[in-house]
């Protein structure tokens, strides 16, 4: 049977094979290149393996995979933008390379070259796929707009960092599982079950990259520690840690998270240090494994052979993996 | 049998119903306030217009007509954004009133939105119609890229502009007229004749832009002469003026789009009175009477009955008496 490398270089064959190069090139080299500069194909592979699972025909998810990665792929274009980021994945971003305006103007393409792909492959559930992209980009949106929110306020909760990351990026996830079971024709109760798994993966990824900023080997994680730190973003490490603390430790790490310290290396190597006093770490991967143990019971639910869940155990294990 | 006006009054009807305001408001409130701001509306009517001609139920189309509006105003949010422009419609843009991001991030959840409307109301020809709203989506943002290289360049032609225009204005009608014929089950043939009469009237109402800035009545027009002069934009009157120039009056004109002139007043004025001394104006009357009559001979062949053909008529009459 199938396992996960197989539709990871499926999807690797996929992008290599695609043209994204068009007329005017001020529009479309953005878009190309944003689009060749690789990153984990996640979404995609996830689609595949969704469909494969419910004995879907490869070739008709091919489009959506594109579509799926494509759409991904403008919201970091935005993304990048909105944070003035200058590199993505060790390249400039677009934002950079070019200039606002191009990057305004080639996510926009981007967003509207998704929906393309996706209209491009007949299925007589085209409007359920359509409606699921559809719902999970306004999400995206909304997610991204409470997370630019929250930099803004000092009172944000753990629900409501949880709610931000699973719009931002778990419904994501979950919808390219979806989109690819409904592909195959699988039942509503099992593509929702699906969606469900792919909500607790994506909480865990999203969580596991927390811990990772915080406590990440920066040569196997390839991000520096303590980015997040610096720009001060209210990540579950330091919710959780503003519960754990005691008066005077929450002043030190409000202080620290309210912009006060200029030494920013300092400000890592203290924040990392009351993290250590208060014990946090084993707090988020409680937090971690708890969403990783929901993911795979709502797998485990799923009726189809056993045999056939092999990809997307072995995506949750790889991405379960990350954190050794 | 209808008129434009019902059509009008109904596009009126179903804005002032419809609720855009949704959590988290300064994700929405950005949307409510642009798709309050009104404008003429000229798509959505037209869509109804082109429904109802033949023959469709109006209550199918109410969410597309939402939809193409929706569209038309995120394109017009980003474009201002783009242009840093701090007026539309007489109030402040987004970008101005908000600020960068709010602008970026509200403006893709309308694209969004856009598609909601679209896929909420099912219909035979779903995949017709997506295809017809997506491919006019992609050509706007590609006229827009364009419009943006061609402020960089002094040897833009005008068969170049006309490209240009055509996708920046009028695939929009030309898609609207199309996707509400495709809601009424018009035959291919037709629905294409739509789009065509669409497209000579967008090109038609572009060029009367270009003509107003120069020659329009400001109380009338409601925009102030001569803007594109100031911005030095590259309209059909300064590329016609290049083509009927002598040498001398061809320097002047370079000189002033070259933006070799402190006093933007003065410029206006002398620019205005090289147009005067060349006889452009009855060059561009020309272009647009063309457009104009092609439009109309695209609706004569229309094989609908003639008094179906009313509402759309008074359309294109309202577009070419803005001149007047």
């Amino acid at each position: 049977m199938y396992n996960i490398k197989y539709y990871l270089d499926k999807v690797s064959q996929i992008f290599a094979e695609e043209k994204f190069c068009a007329e005017p090139a001020e529009l479309y080299d953005p878009i190309d290149y944003t689009l060749r500069l690789g990153g984990k194909r996640i979404r995609p592979t996830l689609l595949l393996a969704a469909n494969g699972m419910f004995g879907g025909d490869e070739s008709l998810v091919r489009d959506a995979a594109l579509g799926i990665e494509t759409f991904h792929n403008f919201t970091l274009l935005h993304d990048d933008l909105m944070d003035r980021s200058p590199l993505r994945r060790g390249q400039p971003t677009v934002y950079a390379k070019w200039d606002e305006n191009t990057a305004i103007l080639s996510g926009d393409t981007m967003f509207a070259l998704a929906w393309r792909y996706f209209l491009r492959q007949p299925t007589p559930r085209l409007r359920d796929i359509l409606n699921c992209f559809n719902e999970t980009a306004i999400e995206v949106c909304e997610g991204q707009q409470y997370d630019m929110n929250f930099e803004r306020r000092s009172d944000v909760t753990i629900d409501e960092y949880m709610m931000m990351i699973r719009k931002k990026t778990a419904v994501l996830l979950a919808g390219a599982l979806k989109i690819g079971a409904l592909y195959a024709g699988a039942p509503d109760g099992e593509t929702e079950k699906l969606y469900r798994f792919g909500i607790h993966m994506g909480l865990a990824f999203q969580l596991q990259d927390d811990l990772l900023d915080g406590y990440g080997d920066t040569a196997v994680f390839g991000k520096k520690t303590g980015q997040d730190i610096r720009d001060n973003k209210k990540t579950y490490l330091p919710l959780r840690a503003m519960q754990l603390c005691n008066a005077s430790q929450r002043q030190r790490l409000a202080d620290f998270f309210g912009g006060k310290v200029d030494d920013e290396e300092e400000k890592v190597r203290q924040v990392l240090a009351l993290y250590e006093e208060i014990h946090l770490k084993p707090e988020i991967e409680k937090a971690i494994a708890e969403e990783f143990a929901k993911s795979i019971r709502t797998l485990d639910e799923i009726k189809v052979d056993e045999e056939k869940k092999t990809p997307l155990r072995e995506m949750l294990e790889t991405l379960n993996g990350r954190k050794k």
